[in-house]
């Protein structure tokens, strides 16, 4: 591929028609009352190994001679890219190692490992397990299939740009997340070519905003921490891509690790659907910086859904904390008979709902006749949990609520 | 109305476009991949209410005039009828009362509030509020809008037959929940309509089984008790709707409870969708009655999603023990310094990923110098935690496991 147009995304698109699913682009309601503009939401979650990544490793191999591929081809990947790589060199009968650094969640890698790859985990992190990639590739003479900085990954991804503008022409912003920026940089070209008018954003999470140090210098926040949007957290964005990005991108959001998990809520509970965190990082962006978008028609690319159950339990749990709909309430009683059924009277009479009671005994600020007692409350809301409360006070418990929430969103 | 046909639900749907959503139509690889049939998901649930109930009060309270509408309607529903006719009367700035019952929980308390209609809570059950809400319309002059025994109600939720065909012509069969008979009333006249040899089956929960006992004798189990699939816990049936359903339906496929909280998981964990329990009717007669869909073109209503947050969180953390990915092991232990670290360097060795630890010390079958330490481990499933156990048992460990999981799907 010499140079990466519209021309060769295009090819990409006619390649994978019946290969990955044409994912709906569908209108939010209730997203689009929330942040006062009109929102659209292209729905990679449902492609069948859960993301995008489909498109950019399938229209790879395609490119790849039948003598290269006879050899085998290797990647590197802890999460999506791994998995579609997998899937769809399962299905071309492609041999493949995966490599997945230590850390990898099982999750992952019996995700991975269900496509019939040969899954090789080493590396303490990704560098390590890169250069371990390289090593296995030379050795065994395998293709390194890399997930962002190659042009056929690319014009592969950039399809979503076109698909995003045919479901829905009209559109004046498109949002997605930017980790090593392939998706991005296909999008972009895309998108711009079909609408030179049309503005493109892309979103980094706060402590993986390289991209965004590299074109903007913004200051450089390689931390290396955990992130819930561990799709995006790439400490070194592509050549290719920020040469693109660099051309054709009208900026880059900077989010911090709340919006985003806020973002993965708002899914959930609005929309009815388990994004992760990287998936939810265009979301997040409207929640960093809502005036940008309010009253304008804005794609968003939900890239991906593979996040563990056990996370986005918690999430929503949590969101129910946020929002004041689940509240922990501490009450300091006499351990004596007949205490709870008081306190579990005032509450029935207000219409809250008990979900849990612990008593707490063995701390020592507590006197050893007193206990305290913490009881998990479902409630309307911030005002309902508040009456309820009053109510306790009013009967003499000495009440405190251990869970914070607020008025936001 | 005089009666219903294909004509009045094609009107209806005229009525209804750039009112509610024309939801997607997906195809679902990964669950097609599971049932070895080619299935599609109408995603009922990305109605702005979050189901298909929106389609029917639209539609009924379009056929009212105007000096019945200004005089105000009444609705009884602790669910999502009552959402939508709160939401599309606040639309047409109709005065609304919505009658739910004592036990509703807050949050949809909440969520019909939020549309401005008034809320009477009252009634111990649904026959009780039934009858509050009756005396109601008849002192305040109020037109009581019916859940589904109404022509108007039943072309409304016809709507949804008609856009399944539209998006997919070749399907065969089509699955669809039965609570009142609205919905599949509705859906099998439009769609037996336009595709004769089209199969229909209902499905039904047991315990709420009163369609399939009146249609065709099987032993009536109206049990009143609590179950996931409250959206279709229905005791007494339309007669409207009976009647229709008795011409067309081709059957009912009466589910367990076990099987819609596994149709609830699968589509949390299999396609991203959170989905109620009534919304998960359909994919649950698959588990139920699998060889009647195996290799056939199977069209599931993915009705609503409306599930409480803390409910859907215990299916999809229950649904990880089930797979054998999160397992929790007893350890009878001594209680000496230095044995936790033994224990979590054996499973930390083999790739598990220990992630809550208690330790019990004052329950009577253990010796005082002992202790049982329970140990939540996430593993990549069942084959994986058994070879950590056994590493566990190599080293001297009295270990047993305390979540049971199955080989199943």
């Amino acid at each position: 591929m010499a140079s990466l147009t519209l021309t060769e995304i295009q090819e990409a698109q006619t390649q994978l028609k019946g290969i990955v699913i044409e994912t709906p682009m569908i209108y939010s309601p209730s997203l689009s009352r929330i942040f006062e503009a009109q929102i659209f939401l292209k729905l990679e979650t449902f492609q069948e190994t859960g993301s995008f990544k489909e498109r950019g490793a399938y229209t790879k191999l395609k490119s790849l001679s039948s003598e290269v591929l006879k050899r085998g081809i290797i990647a590197l990947s802890a999460g999506n890219h791994a998995q579609a790589v997998a899937f769809h060199a399962q299905k071309l009968h492609i041999p493949t190692t995966i490599v997945m650094p230590l850390f990898t969640p099982p999750t992952k890698v019996g995700n991975t490992e269900r496509w019939g790859a040969r899954i090789v985990l080493a590396g303490r992190n990704l560098d390590e397990a890169y250069k371990i990639a390289q090593e296995i590739a030379l050795k065994d003479h395998l293709t390194f299939i890399h997930p962002y900085d190659d042009p056929y990954v690319i014009a592969g991804q950039g399809t979503v740009g076109i698909e995003m503008l045919e479901a829905c022409p009209e559109l004046d912003i498109i949002v997605v997340a930017i980790g090593g920026g392939g998706l991005c940089a296909g999008l972009v070209i895309a998108a711009k070519s079909i609408k030179p008018s049309l503005k493109v954003y892309g979103v980094q999470v706060d402590g993986y905003a390289s991209m965004s140090h590299i074109l903007y210098g913004t200051s450089e926040r390689s931390s290396g921490n955990a992130t819930l949007a561990d799709g995006i957290a790439v400490k070194t964005p592509g050549n290719l891509t920020r040469a693109i990005l660099k051309d054709f991108l009208d900026g880059i959001i900077v989010v911090t690790e709340e919006e985003i998990e806020h973002a993965v809520h708002l899914f959930a509970c609005k929309q009815n659907i388990i994004v992760e965190g990287a998936g939810a990082a265009g979301l997040s962006a409207l929640l960093n910086s809502p005036s940008l978008f309010k009253g304008k028609k804005v794609g968003i690319v939900v890239s991906g859904g593979n996040i563990d159950a056990r996370i986005v339990s918690a999430i929503m749990l949590r969101g129910q904390i946020h929002e004041g709909r689940l509240n922990l309430l501490r009450i300091k009683i006499t351990d004596v008979p007949g205490v709870l059924e008081q306190i579990s009277g005032i509450i029935a009479k207000h219409q809250g709902n008990i979900v849990e009671v612990k008593h707490e005994r063995l701390i020592y600020e507590i006197p050893i006749r007193m206990a305290e007692l913490d009881i998990m409350v479902e409630t309307r809301g911030i005002d309902h949990i508040h009456l309820i409360i009053e109510n306790l006070k009013a009967s003499g418990f000495d009440v405190s609520i251990l869970t914070t929430n607020s008025d936001k969103i």
